[in-house]
């Protein structure tokens, strides 16, 4: 069901997170032009009434809007600047992962060449791409999302605008993946803990949930607590807390396993109480986190 | 507003957790009694309708169901093996947080002296306890559990009983303070991440926040799949997931925040990798928790 109406887009990079880009597109009713630097990929976004493209550059002439998705900055830019001419006055979205710091260097290769330019990340898993669910962070210039919001709203629902700065996305998708790694190992952890004493993960999987559920507001007022800089402590201080984590660390070490995680919890605790802020709370651990230089 | 008909209550420690507890039982209307080791605590409770009792002995004596709730079980033993006799045949609650075994000795000595007993675990801070979002956890025999349970109910709204195991409130405890800690370290360090970029905290929190809405889907999938044994990794594997662990430990470690939580996250999976699990999801981490012996 493509419509003439609609922009026509390009999507380069033929790999899962591709593919469901340019099934959203299709989805959406964008003529979709799609390549891949290595053939054999493409052909079920053929029978969905994608174009597969000979050539990147001709898939790039056929759009407006060009997503750019691979295995990283070196694969994007490799396929990209060779097509700087094609891509001039065009635009082109990058949803590559990779760092804030390959963010801004493709960012400034792009300026230099009259492109304007997206980068992004997706943050939800390929089944989710397209859907009003679907959260993916956009950083650049606002007047370009803006004039390509409703192309993007095509793959994610939440499509968001961070800001000017072109390593945004990549800032906000590593800060967002540091809690999401750091909780999976506390959730297997705890799961293993009670293993230990022969508890079932299901039995104790609503017990993990109530934690689970009060973090969005603890995360929230730690957010203002560091923005303004004053640890409170009223209610439980970093010294309890650290007694606590130390008596976690003692039982998990009683049973065996490993408390790697524990440790390393417990020493940047341990040296924030010992630059004086035992009666703080958990927040001013961050100034924990950066040895002074 | 004390009432004849409700059953007479016992708390001993006045720390801030005993305080928030008798004053719970008193808002319910249980005629209760208090008492502390040391003098000048109680004052308050007693205003509110208390009776401060010179001694452990005679606050057990005065009540149906003693409560203990002390800063360990070396202090709650101290306090409660004088008063086996007094004990008999009356139940005592500990709410003293401690390890498993110790509420199991604890549970065996109460068991030798016909003591109904309950270990329990409060697992809400002072200013909730008693209200209807209150969790405490309990755990040994269900009949003493069943019958007492209308006068728990008045220290927490949700007060569960986790099965005859006397050491399962620690157990579950425990297990729910790993998630939290993980959790809490990594919200800190995931600020500390952005604020390197200049990403205000307060910017950060409701994207940090659309991560732990999905912990409690992940928490239940991981559950099932733990307990079945057969892990899956149809969506994202563990090398997949290991190498963004790794991107993410070498952008902090370019900034200069500390990575050893990162650190120990990616060596646990190193070695579920080794073993073999590099095709399953994250879950299968828990077979590298614990060196084989």
């Amino acid at each position: 069901m493509t419509s003439d109406h609609l922009a026509p887009v390009a999507v380069l990079g033929l790999g899962a997170m591709g593919r469901a880009l340019a099934g959203a597109f299709l989805d959406a009713g964008h003529p979709t032009t799609v390549w891949n630097r290595s053939g054999g990929k493409g052909e079920d976004l053929v029978a969905r009434g994608a174009v597969l493209a000979p050539s990147a550059e001709e898939a790039v002439r056929r759009a407006e809007l060009t997503v750019v998705c691979v295995v990283d900055y070196d694969a994007s830019q490799a396929i990209v600047e060779p097509l700087a001419d094609a891509l001039a006055g065009r635009v082109l979205v990058n949803l590559t992962s990779d760092s804030p710091e390959r963010a801004r260097t493709a960012a400034a290769w792009a300026d230099e060449h009259g492109i304007a330019y997206l980068d992004g990340a997706v943050m939800v898993p390929t089944p989710l791409v397209g859907g009003p669910q679907a959260l993916i962070l956009f950083a650049g210039a606002r007047p370009v999302f803006e004039k390509y919001e409703s192309i993007l709203k095509a793959l994610a629902g939440q499509a968001a605008h961070l800001g000017e700065d072109h390593g945004l996305a990549a800032v906000y998708d590593l800060s967002m993946l540091d809690l999401f790694y750091a909780s999976m190992s506390g959730l297997v952890h705890a799961f293993a803990l009670a293993r230990e004493d022969k508890v079932a993960a299901t039995a104790l999987a609503p017990y993990l949930n109530s934690i689970a559920a009060i973090l969005p507001d603890i995360a929230t007022g730690m957010a203002a607590t560091l923005d303004s800089g004053e640890y409170g402590g009223q209610e439980a201080n970093l010294a309890m807390m650290t007694a606590s984590v130390d008596h976690l660390l003692h039982v998990s070490r009683d049973r065996g396993l490993d408390t790697g995680h524990l440790e390393a919890i417990k020493a940047v605790a341990d040296r924030a109480i010992a630059q004086g802020h035992g009666a703080d709370d958990w927040a001013s651990t961050i100034e924990a986190l950066k040895p002074k230089t």
